[in-house]
Parts: structure tokens; sequence; C-alpha cells
């Protein structure tokens, strides 16, 4: 604990656990909603998520002999299978801490039953649009970014044209210990472009630029070829500031669902195809039950 | 080591790693191919299956207090990141052992690195489409279904059009056991439609029939809106007669990612849009270096 404090860190040991928000047995994952000083009364919110850290090719051998126990639980034939604990430093766990918490994060890693829209361009300007500008979500975060006032030392790459230019950085998810589930994210440095849905035939410059450059810094430093990424924008994005995500192929990364992600390759060909395709074009999204959007879908008989 | 040997266990620690089969950061597994007693010459061939476990509500709260270490690894406004370690019984691994293992185990697990494909309409006709034709691939058993004489019985659904007539039908993944992983497939009465390529704006009565009809019976069957089903076809597809799969919005369902499923209501927009449009677009599918196909693309020199 002394180490953590010294660190900076946060006081995991002392969090008072109020409720899981979401789990997935899948992804070994859970998100927690907890509260710091809550013994003198009123204590402050805080999401805890924890994740099991993928297995590491380089020091698998050195795992298989120190561990701690191996216990049988059922043998069949040539087959068993049995419990396996480690030492602690050959076994961590992935934590992120978002602290102090606002209600909005709790809600955010909430479970929720989830349905689909499809947003028409007109949906997008009455109902979609219009309530984009009334949270006024704030991306300071990505100007710290942009403006190397945060994570500067992580940027993998960075184009810095004002109009067509990006920085590339690896994304929260990704810990960077293996390839395997290679996460990256390209900003675009011009701000004012929302998502998808702002993109025309003008933008199609930054587009491949993002694209060709990307994949370029990807194969240089990580020696990952670009046929070997899967590169998309998300609509509906998590943050209205236009950034597309790069990711291993091989890696089945949470949010390359057909109702979320589109690749990069075909926006700049449906962009080619008609500069205005993003504006007409029916998109489809999943929301979650508790989302104030889908209530203004509902409310509009859209759903 | 005595306590394993005592539990009739298999000797962990004394294996031999010969080579990671492949591993799976999402599900943060690994397959391992190694020996036993190669100390003395030849050793016996093992498959090991590591497993990080899923959270459990239950001990969360535990294991918070229970860490021995939290490290500090990047801060960003209320953002932050950390290595988590905690004692062995709270973190354990499911250990999978095939032992003695053949060359068939190895090679069922062993991992084939896979390349996206940018595939024209020209390299459709000039590529792909002979070479499907070169396969001659049996859809016997579709035929089976469509005749009753297989599966008559799992048929959820039918419009016997020879035209714009579909059956619906669970997919052989799902147990159909619980909700949550819901999986139909639509067989298309109509034979000769291989896939997304063959389609024009003629195929649109058959389309829209089975996006609504097919969404009504899972509605009656199964009690699930349209709004909470994922409706898509695949390209490449598994087999080369029109098919749509039907899978519940919360479930991951594999082959649902954006480089290979197609959304059945952006295919119909689509094909509104131009009649042409699958035969003119290029459309992104991923290979496995094994799969003969891709061979077809390098010699081509598109890949």
């Amino acid at each position: 604990a002394a180490a953590v404090a010294a660190s900076g860190g946060f006081p995991l040991a002392e969090l008072a656990l109020r409720r899981v928000l979401r789990e997935s047995a899948r992804d070994k994952t859970i998100f927690l909603h907890g509260q710091v000083g809550s013994g003198s009364g009123d204590g402050t919110d805080a999401v805890v998520i924890l994740e099991k850290t993928p297995f590491q090719k380089g020091n698998v051998s050195e795992l298989l002999k120190k561990h701690t126990k191996l216990q049988l639980q059922m043998s069949n034939d040539i087959y068993s299978t049995y419990s396996l604990y480690l030492p602690p430093e050959l076994n961590e766990i992935k934590t992120t801490v978002v602290y102090p918490a606002t209600d909005k994060h709790i809600q955010k890693y909430l479970h929720r039953e989830v349905y689909l829209i499809q947003e028409t361009g007109d949906d997008y300007k009455n109902i979609t649009l219009p309530f984009i500008q009334s949270q006024s979500f704030s991306v300071q975060w990505v100007y710290n970014i942009l403006e190397k006032k945060a994570e500067a030392d992580r940027i993998i790459y960075e184009n810095p044209d004002s109009a067509n230019g990006f920085v590339l950085i690896p994304d929260f998810k990704w810990d960077q210990k293996q390839l395997d589930d290679l996460y990256l994210i390209a900003i675009c440095h011009c701000r004012g472009i929302k998502s998808l849905r702002d993109l025309t035939a003008e933008h199609l410059p930054l587009l491949r630029s993002i694209l060709k450059e990307g994949k370029e810094a990807v194969v240089k430093r990580f020696a990952i070829a670009g046929t070997q990424l899967r590169v998309y924008l998300h609509y509906l994005p998590s943050y209205y500031h236009l950034h597309v995500h790069f990711t291993a192929l091989n890696y089945d990364a949470p949010g390359c669902c057909v109702e979320r992600a589109h690749l990069l390759s075909d926006v700049i060909d449906n962009l080619e195809l008609d500069s205005l395709y993003y504006q007409k074009r029916t998109l489809t999204f999943a929301l979650r039950a508790d989302e104030p959007l889908l209530k203004k879908f509902r409310e509009a008989g859209r759903v």
C-alpha cells in the first residue's frame, strides 16, 4: 500500500464494493462500482474494471515450471483437466480505474438489453445530432493527446498536418505486451469532425493518409503487415472527435461487429462513389436500454 | 510435485515446450505442444491448454482486499491503469491436458495466419468464381433440408414459394437450450444464387421476405423482437447456396465481424441504389494461410 501511495495510486484495498455493473465470462472481465472513503459518511464513486491478461509466448515455459500447485479436477482417457496456481507476478490483472466517477460513467458500464436502430439521414438530423449537441460530451482528453499534454511518450506515429494529419497511439484496452491483441487508435488533428456522418469527399485525403501511413507505421514499429490489420470506424463512436481503430485481424476485438464497425476502405469507396453517402445513408447501430438516445428514438416513434 | 503425482496428475513442470500452437488474447487462452520425458531421447507428445478463469461475483470483494501489489501504469485525468497482483488461490488457471497426444490433436489446435483480401469485381470473375466452380462443393445437405429429406422436424418457419420462399432452421452451432445465443439460418428455396456476388435488384422480393417473415417467425416462436436480432449474410460464405444468419444481438456470435458479415438491411439498401452493386463493389474478407483460394490470389499478385 505504501508503494501504491508513493506512485500516486488508487486505494484499491479500501474500496467498498457497491455492485457488479457487468461481467463477461468470455473476455474474463468484470466491471465494478465502488466507493472510496465511505466509512466516514458519503464516499466518492469509482468504476474499477478488472481484466485477466492474455498469456505471453515469451514466459509460458517459466510459467509451467514455476507453478505453485496443480490440482486434478477430472480425468477421462487421454483427457484431463486441472486447476493451476501461479505466483502473482506471473499472472497479473489489468486494472482500469475511473476516479472520481460520475453517474454517467457508472451507467455506461452497467449491463442492459440492446436494441437495433435504423437511423436514416433524417433521423440523424432530427434526433441524433440535436442529442449529441445537447450533451456537449467533453473531448478534453483527446485534445490533451493532440497537444502533447498527455500520453506524448506513447505516440507511435504522427503526421502533424492540421487538415490531413493524425496521431497514432495505443488504445487504453491494449497493454502492449503481446502483438496478438494489438489495438491502436488514429486520432485526426482536424477538430469538428464528429463522426462518420460528417464525412464527405473533402475528407478523402485525410482518410487515405490514415489508412496508408497508419499501416506503414504499424509495419515499421511492430512488423505486422497491412493485410493483417482491421482498420475501421465505429458508428456510433464512443466520443465525437473522428478516430479510426487499428486492430490485429486475428484478434476478435470488442466492437468489430457488423452493427458497429465500418471498414475504412469501404468508407473511402463509398465517399468516392458519392460525397454525400454518409449524410443520406441509413446506418444501423445498437443502443442499450438505458441510453437517453434510445428514448429520443422511441419518442419519435422510430423504434 | 509430490502432491501432483499422488493425485494421478500430469508432470507439468517437466514438460518441454515444443511450440505455441495457438493463442487468443481476447479469450485469454493459449494452446501448447510439449513433450514429456524428452530428456532421455524421444518424448511423448502432449497438448496443454491454459485458460484464465472468469471472475466470480462472490469473491470479488475479497480479491480487492487481498491483492499483493497494485502498480501504476498510466494516468490521464480521471482515468488510470494498473497491474494488479493476487494470491495464487484467488486467480486460478483452467488447464486441459491431452496426453498422450497424436499428430491429429496437434494439427487440430494449430494456428494459421489470416490475411485480408480486397476482392474487386474483376477479382471475383477472374479468381474467386473459377475457384468455386473448380471445387464443386456439394450442397446436397442443403437440398435435403429444402426437400424435407433431413431435419424436417427442426424447421421453425417456411415460405414455400419457389422464387421468394425460404426455410428458417436452427444453426448447428446453437443447442437451443437458452435464447442468449440464438442462432438461426434462413435458406432460400431458389437454387443457383451462390452468394452476395450473385444478388441483383431482381432478388429484392426474396431478401425482403426473408427479413420481414424471418423476424416475425422469431417473435412468434421465441418472443424475441426484430430489433434484438442481427440479420446478415457472410461473404465469403461457408457454402455456396444463398443463406442468411439470424443471431441474438446480445450474442457476440462467431462470424459477425465487419470483415465477414453484411447486414441484410444494408444489402437491400445497396441493391435499391444500384442493381449491379455487388457485381462491381470491392468486398473485403479474410483467408487463412492454408486456404487454397489464398494461393490463387497470391499467384495473381493480388495479396
